[in-house]
Parts: structure tokens; sequence; C-alpha cells
């Protein structure tokens, strides 16, 4: 048996591939979760005034603690002046901070009578406090947001606050899911002993949208060379990314490797030297098209599209932050000499932050409803006996 | 100065008040990310039949080492029986075992001569190996997923594969964002030094959207307390649960309370021992909705928010498993005696699998270009001097 492609190497060929899906500009309103593609410069100094802290009044410090209200300094209004003398302004959160003034007193420590504002007994407010300066924040210019950040809540007021009704953001690319087998019948449909539902796609699609992808197309085709060919073929030409599942073992029927070859797709690489997954087909459409064959078995297809489409979606996208993690397991796992393993774990914080995966090797060869009790997977190097507790591995989430 | 609410008791009577949405019933293919609001049983037995779980032959073992093929077992066709003598069926992976069959051997250690098919010099094969056995994975009628779990990949394809066209789940509540205050401007104005831009209701409607609640309303009203109770009666009839941001402070034009009391509100609590956000309002409507009054400064309505707001909607929803998670201090942070600090942080994993939690204390009152530097918050209960280094504490994403 030939050596096999390693998963590092893999995922290096995979995001050699990856290139850019381009940028677009939406609204505002329409970016949240969006891969910023712009750098954001605060348009004027942040805070823009001096601004009144607390809801109080604002004075001139030393001019004493009887104080005669001259009025109401609101916030969205422009600054008044502070007449000379006892005087001041009662003011809200958020307003200018009165031209004269230079100490303001919260309403809670204040007593008043009539006009008079005095201060509560025994108060001494220090000269200059519960003002926001004037670009303290940050000076007109400074970069606020940079390219490759996931548009957040914080980023999105970022934008409004400095005035952005549009935004340019990585595109997203256009994915055609495409499931084989001639087991597999429609969720809707009756279902035979021998034939099984199709649910890659599910599993797929969910692994998409929770990641912000969601221009998907799913298709079928039967396991018929001269068909594979025609219906690849055309979601080959509507798609930048085709995801197929099945069909890529060595298995008679198996056409999708051929059919790929005869539409002009090169492979890359097929086969890795990992376990679930080990089957795994990638390579390049005639435009560049990233395609990815994806064994049909349920664990194998949706542990393979973390692993490897996944991340060469965001990075097409841009997107600074890597998702996987480290976690720590909190259980011995079987190492496999020759394979990376993959292996389906649940994750938790314990009391003091530790991040630990429990892992739950699966029964057989394994489903979905053994799936859907984990959280994701950790990766283990090839080697021999047990990883034990305590060791440090990547987590990729579902 | 009266003893103020703490957050736990806050937290305990806002959670108090927030029931259930209900449910509704959706397409499988619009489910993605919903919480599912059934208990969803195995369809039949998985595997439904003894399946193959390689491409290769399937035969009686002890049947000899070559043996002649009599024909191809796909996958997606009827179980056929395997004839008496030295034969085999050519199985495809996910195929029946054909019926008489015991054990299958991959193709990788077969050898073909025309219709002979001979095992690889020295293979020795095991009795029943490669076989996923029917009922193996479980039995049909076993639980597989239960009310309050998030709709992930694995979960819909394990709706898929079980023949759920249509999932219920819980419905997602209809949310009013209201920002009061007169010094705000829209996005697309113009703005004057004496003004800002509405941003707090992007950083709601980020934290909303990314936890799946996207039906959203904005709106905006001025400081004046009539015009308050119109647009707040309005609000009020169209949606589940408002969120207010601004108004609740003890300015004279904060006419948020005065307007709720008006309109039929009561009040459940105003004012937290926490900083930011020690301004929080919260009550309920004639018809039950659940009204957040939040202070109008950036960071503390975001903090809130996530703190507050999030919660309750996703206990509304029944969501089983809890958000927020525990991190570790990377650096000492002071304490507040009175009030628990909500301190902005940036987290990481660290190559054990430790999260980590960087304190980013705000240079002065704060607004989202300091936030949107940061991952979310950790809590710091009150306490004098510093939480050190290596202090546990609970974090909360934006």
């Amino acid at each position: 048996m030939s050596e096999l492609l390693s998963v590092t190497r893999a995922m290096e060929l995979v995001l050699d591939y990856a290139g850019s899906f381009g940028t677009e500009t939406v609204d505002l309103t329409m970016a949240a979760g969006r891969i910023l593609q712009q750098t954001i410069r605060a348009e004027r100094a942040q805070p823009p005034y001096d601004r009144v802290m607390m809801d109080g009044i604002a004075f001139r410090h030393g001019s004493g603690s009887t104080l005669v209200s001259h009025g109401i300094q609101r916030a969205g209004a422009p600054g008044q002046p502070l007449p000379e003398g006892h005087v001041c302004l009662e003011v809200m959160t958020g307003a200018v901070l009165p031209e004269g003034a230079d100490t303001v007193v919260p309403v809670e420590r204040l007593v008043r009578e009539g006009r008079l504002i005095r201060f509560e007994d025994g108060y001494e407010p220090r000269k200059g406090q519960f003002i926001h300066r004037r670009s303290s924040d940050c000076a007109a210019g400074t970069e606020l947001l940079a390219p490759g950040c996931r548009l957040d809540g914080p980023a999105l007021a970022v934008l409004a606050g400095n005035g952005h009704v549009h935004v340019t953001v990585s595109r997203i690319p256009s994915i055609g899911i495409v499931a084989t087998g001639d087991e597999l019948v429609d969720v809707s449909a009756p279902v035979r002993d021998w034939e099984i539902r199709r649910s890659n796609e599910y599993a797929l699609t969910g692994a998409l949208l929770s990641r912000g992808f969601n221009c998907i197309e799913r298709s079928v085709v039967p396991d018929d060379l001269a068909e594979t060919i025609v219906a690849l073929r055309e979601q080959l030409s509507r798609h930048d990314v085709l995801i197929l599942s099945g069909g890529v073992s060595m298995g008679a029927f198996d056409h999708v490797p051929k059919a790929l070859s005869k539409i002009g797709v090169e492979r890359v690489f097929h086969k890795v030297a990992q376990r679930p997954g080990k089957p795994l087909w990638f390579g390049v459409g005639p435009e560049g098209q990233r395609v990815f064959g994806l064994p049909g078995n349920p664990v194998s297809a949706t542990t393979c599209g973390v692993r490897y489409v996944m991340p060469m979606l965001l990075a097409g996208q841009g997107l600074c932050r890597p998702e996987p993690y480290t976690v720590m397991l909190d259980a011995d796992a079987d190492l496999i000499p020759t394979l990376t393993r993959f292996l389906p774990v649940k994750v938790r914080h314990d009391a003091t932050g530790q991040a630990l995966a429990t892992p739950c090797p699966m029964p057989t060869s394994g489903d979905f409803s053994f799936l859907a009790s984990t959280d994701g997977f950790v990766e283990l190097p090839r080697g021999d006996g047990v990883a034990p507790r305590g060791t440090a591995a990547m987590f990729h989430g579902w």
C-alpha cells in the first residue's frame, strides 16, 4: 500500500485552492454575521465632544456647593454656555458639557430646593469628574475594524455609529450539494427495508448554514455514469463549490471520480490517511470550481465536511480567526497506527474553564443517531496505543 | 442608599416571566438552528438490515479462498440469495448482506481473475467481519432527539433519516427594539457635533440574529412623554418582547418608566447592583409582554442585552443547554465592593484547552469602538480588592 496523503498535507492542498469568493456590498441591516472586507476608521473623534457621563449638574469646580440652576442641557442639543457665578446647568447623560463647566455631580449626590441645588452633606466633587473627554476613546481616522472580522453586535454598532449604511463584505459562494447512491430515497417517500433516506445533505446544510453559507442547492444523481456526468456538468456550471456525497470509494458503481474527470475537473488528491473519511476526493474544475467528493457514510461525510470543506469556505471568505480550538481528553482514546483519527466527542468547560472532551467512540460504522448526541470531533495523530486522559487535541464542532 | 437587587435575583425574576413563546411546525429545509419541540424516535431499526460496510465480496465463511462471482449486490436493491458452493456476490458499501452470506472481504484484499475472485495471499477473513448488523445502532422506537435541542447538522440529518418532512420547533418571538434619545440621529443622516448615531439597536440586533431571533422591528422615539406613550403602546400591541434602550436613568427626560406605567406595563424591578447597567428596568405588559428598559450607554445596553434579554428569550424557547461557560482570568481584575462587575474580555483557549479571558477594562464610559475588540464579558462578584489572575468566572459572549 502506497503512503497515503497526511491530513495536514491534504488540508494545505485544499487551502491552496481556497482563493477568494470576492466581495459584495450589502445594506447594513443585512450585514449581521457576514465577514467584513473593508477597513473601518473613526469618522470623527470619539466622543465627538466633552460628554456628560451622568444625569446631574455641570458647574465650575470651586464655585461653591450650593448653586442656582440656570437651566437644562439636554442630550442631543448644542452646548450652552455656563454663566459666571454660583450657577450650574442641569445635565443629562450623553449631553455636551456646557461651555465653562468643568465638573459633573450626579443627581444621587444632590439635594434640590426650588432653583437651588446643593451637594449632599460632606460631598466633595473631584475636578473634571464624570466627563468623557472629546477624543479620549479615539481620534478621527483611527482604525476600528479590520477586514476579515465577522460582524457581530458590537461590530455592527461600530458601522452604524460611523455612518456606514452600506458595507463591503465577502461574497457568499454558491454551493451545490449532490447526493449519489441508488439506496437513497427522499425524506418524504416511503422507505423499503433495503433503502435509506437521504440525510447527509441535511448534515452538510446544517454545518453550512450555521457558518453563514446560505446559498445552497441540493440535488441527487443515481448510480449511473452517463446521468452522473450530465448532472455534475450542470451543477458545475452553476456553483463555486460542489460537495458530493457518496460514490468515491472503490465499488464498481462509484462513478463520481470518472464523471468528474470527464467534465474537466482535475483531481488534486484522492484518499487521505484518516478514519473516518479515507476515500475523500478533492479536485478543481475548469473555472476554478472547488469540488469535494465526500465518502457516503454519514459520519465520514459530516466529518470531512467540517474538517476540509468548512475551513476552505471560510478561508475563501477571508475570515481571520480560525474556528477550531484545543480541548483536553477526559478519557483515554485509542490511536490508529497509520491514520489520523477523527473521534466524536462531547465538549464542556469545567468549573475552572478547562475545555474537556469526552470521547464517544462509535459502536459500528455509525450513523446520525449517534452523531446527534455529540458536539463535534477531536483530531488524534496516527500512533500506537492510546492517547491518555489529559491529552490536548484540536476540536472541530459540527 | 437602599440595598439594590442582586444580579442573581434579577435574573431569577426575569426567568420567572420567561414563560414560553409557543411552538410552530416548519418545513425540515427551514429548521436549521431552530429549537426542537418534539421527541424524535427511530422510525425503524438502525441499520434496518444487515448492512455491508465495505466494497468487496460477501460469501459464506469457510467456503474457500477462491470463489466464483455470482453477480453484484448493489446498494439500494433488495438482498439476493447467495447460492450454495464456492461462490460469492460482489457487494457495495451500504448494500444489504446477501441472504446466506455471513462475511465480507474488502476489495483491497482481493485478486480478480475473470469470474474468479481470490483472497490476497495469506489473508484470513474473520467470520462476520465488515457487517453492520441490523438494529445494532438502535432498535425501532429508540429516542434519538429530545425537545429543547438546537437543530445542528447531525440533528437535521436524524430528522431527514427518520422521515420528518415537517418538524415542531419553538416559535420565534416577535421583538421590538425601541431607541430613545434626542441626541440620536439615523445612520444615514449627517451628524452634528453634539449628536451621535443610533447604534445600540445594531448591537442588539446582532446579538439577536446570531441566536436565531430574526423577527425584529426597530423604531425610535424622541425624548417626549406623550410621544413615547403613543409609540410604546403601538409597539407593545405588536410584539412579545420589547427592548428599549435609553431613558431609564434618573434624568428629567427619562420618560420610559413613566410611559410604560401609563400603558399598563407593570414594573418587576428597576436597578440592579451591577456595573455597567445599574439602571436596568424590567416589567411585564398587560398580555404578558416582557419589557426591558436598557440603559442608553452602548456598553451598558449591550451587556444587559446579553446578560438578561438573551437568556430570557432562549428560556422562552425552551433551549436545554445554557449558553455561558466558565473561563479563567489571565490577569488581575479589580472588583467593585457593592456591585457585580461585567468586565469585557477577549477569550482564547491555550494549548492545553484552558479557556483564558484577558480583561479589557474600558478607558472611559466606553463605546462600541472599544467593545468591538472584545469577545464578550466575564461576571465578577461584588468584593474588595482584586480577583487575581487564575480566578474562574462565567463568560457571556456578544
